[in-house]
């Protein structure tokens, strides 16, 4: 990305961003979530990509796109900063409801969403997530849950409830091949008799993204969530193949499609206070981004709105009095610290050996020794948060909690309409706004 | 503030902030500073100002105004997070430079200001804080000082450096008297001798601001820092007091006026991570930025832009993975920890008996024992923290620092040309953009 050019790139930045007609409704909508996405998170991720041969911090793609920032609180009886349910179910459904609401209201009746909508309508819908495609922000617009919990009976409403006697997903991928393919019930084998395409890896994911005859498709690449993009391998499709996929099967409908796009787990790093997997899931997301804007300036007839749900951890860039944040120390790292831990609780692994390995700074005896304490007493958490530690520490990373913060976040956006998005607005105008684009 | 009324807010405030021509370029511009105002400090006001009452958490004057963020960022040798001068630099001048910096860049040599531009076009200019009128934010704009320590020699600059035969700032308002009546100088005699009314009080202020001969003034009203909103006596004016004063007097110039106000103890709240008093100081310069903001509405030709150089303490809403923010225990602090802690530190003072009286909540054995014993110790800043810790603990305020933190700050704006500040910019775009609007 070039970086800024000073006074012009307010102008420049305006009028690059609108070739395309910004006044009519559009006829497809890409709208993205990075769950757990706080302002700081945003900030963060320009410093670790910027190029430090440059004299200016480089732009990231989102800068180029910011509309505003949306207010994320719930409607809960007990807790007044949200959760990723009630804020899905706001988003999806334009609906205030208590947190773990799976697009219920607060009488734990259902609400329509905006995916069933575009279904309604004829329109072609997809999900796309990198937790299980079955967690609570895919969920919130394709399913109808009193509790996020019931992840099972959320895979069978993405079979069982059909509109206009069609299934109302027409692309389900992501992580949680558990929640589909089940002692009680094999969701897979039910899909694929109705014609979808099952795919379990990126293989067969791109395989199927270039067979016209694959319409339809459940693409299932994991048990749960699916790995983050630094300890990815070659058979997991990253989330911007994914959203390419997603995108090329569904703008063969004439009548356009809605498709929702999850960054899930920057908010699991968030919740981890683990700056490396959030880094990595930030990237993964940027890249999808990337994905859908440039269809999307291509098409001229695509909106795409990128926002978070919450923040998570209460992440600040500097800690501890200090007026750095450092990117090395995360950049060194060649794996987060969730994956270190399950390579480290194997049978006769070498601690030393695999933290030199992936750890790319040099620890200090009692880190080390951290380490060690922790793989011995078998405590996987506390394994992770000594692996976190010195990365925190050398970063200047700051955290507040293990759980969710209730500023507002970031809304991004690109295409005809978006400009209705401008400001400072509440997480349910995002739904009430797309129910008036749906035509 | 009446509560959002769902999707037809984004229009409804749209129609209602743009009544007078956004195209043209303002005659008046009041560019205001939260110092230290990072997002959290921003989405906190609202919960703290929301009437329980009723069902959906209300607005507060900002939430109608959001235009976009800014880059914070420093040029700095050796820290990637701004202080206030740098940042005040990068606003003031458009030039990015070093912490500590006045209006100065990385070789030290003297910027421009768009103050001093302002007044080299014939308007008139003023400068209203609640530090020292000579800290890093305000000297940024009225003075050059190769560091932000030297306010004895800011405040000479604001008396000795002419523009155009003319002292160049008309309106001086804030604390900080001590650098201006000085055993080696006394300013206040200087500026007195050329015409400036003196005033040193509220009502003086008001006095002077219903007296159409005192057309320049020099108001200050405490030796350093002016007391926090809640902790502030008769005798002092309130940021909108002073801000209304130099606005009735600057507007008589046909010519308009350049007016930077900043709501400078945010920040100061920040570094100590006590929440009593940025909420405080947060309801003091929202204030004020409604005495702007009804006045542009009236004016029809003033630009009021209000933002923040950088956030502070890595402030979250929520702390300790509990999802909720108490805004109670904020509330029933009747003075803030710093105001608490000199009446502590009095001969004779009585800890329980002060306590009680200023914290409307009750304390555990433990948390009056350790405010107890940082009295007998005679530690200030241990008394302060001990005050603070109940106050975070109860609203489950979080803290990473007592420093800065670098996340983009937000930016509200109302007026003719506002529109050129929407999206996310750099710091050094706001004076960019002054300078371009400055005829």
């Amino acid at each position: 990305m070039p970086p800024s050019t000073g006074v012009h790139t307010v102008e420049a930045a305006t009028k690059k961003v609108t070739p395309c007609s910004e006044q009519k409704a559009p006829k497809n909508i890409i709208f993205m979530i990075g769950d757990g996405m706080g302002p700081s998170y945003n900030t963060a991720y320009r410093y670790m990509m910027d190029n430090p041969a440059t004299k200016r911090m480089d732009l990231v793609s989102f800068d180029h796109y910011l509309l505003g920032t949306q207010r994320t609180i719930a409607e809960d009886e007990h807790e007044n900063i949200t959760d990723s349910a009630s804020a899905a179910t706001a988003m999806s459904a334009g609906v205030k409801t208590y947190n773990n609401a799976i697009a219920v209201d607060n009488n734990k009746a259902e609400v329509k969403t905006v995916l069933e909508r575009s279904k309604e309508v004829g329109k072609s819908t997809g999900l796309v997530a990198t937790s299980e495609v079955t967690h609570a922000t895919p969920a919130a617009y394709g399913a109808h849950d009193e509790s996020r919990k019931n992840m099972p009976a959320i895979a069978d409403d993405y079979y069982d409830e059909m509109i206009n006697g069609k299934h109302k997903v027409d692309i389900i991928l992501g992580g949680g091949k558990d929640y589909f393919q089940r002692k009680d019930r094999n969701l897979i084998k039910e899909f694929k008799n109705d014609g979808y395409k099952y795919v379990g890896n990126k293989k067969g994911l791109l395989k199927a993204a270039s067979n016209s005859k694959d319409k339809q498709i459940l693409g299932l690449f994991s048990p749960g969530g699916m790995p983050k993009m630094i300890d990815r391998d070659a058979n997991t499709p990253s989330l911007k193949d994914m959203t390419k996929t997603a995108i090329k099967k569904l703008d063969t409908n004439k009548k356009g499609f809605f498709l929702m796009v999850e960054g899930s787990q920057i908010d699991w790093a968030g919740h981890a206070n683990d700056i490396t997997g959030a880094m990595s899931e930030m990237r993964d997301f940027d890249l999808a981004f990337q994905e859908a804007i440039n269809f999307a300036k291509k098409d001229c007839n695509t909106l795409v709105i990128a926002t978070a749900d919450h923040s998570t951890g209460g992440f600040s860039i500097g800690a501890n009095g200090i007026y750095n944040w450092f990117t090395q120390p995360i950049k060194q790292m060649k794996h987060t610290p969730e994956y270190l831990r399950a390579q480290l609780m194997k049978d006769g692994a070498n601690v030393e050996e695999i933290i030199k390995a992936n750890v790319g700074f040099e620890l200090k005896p009692e880190e080390m020794a951290a380490i060690k304490d922790a793989v011995a007493a078998k405590d996987a958490t506390k394994i992770e948060n000594a692996i976190e530690a010195p990365v925190n520490a050398r970063s200047l990373t700051g955290w507040t909690t293990g759980g969710h913060t209730g500023e507002d976040v970031n809304v991004y956006g690109y295409g005809p309409s978006s400009s209705l998005w401008r400001g400072n607005i509440e997480n349910t105008d995002n739904a009430k706004q797309i129910f008036k684009l749906i035509k």
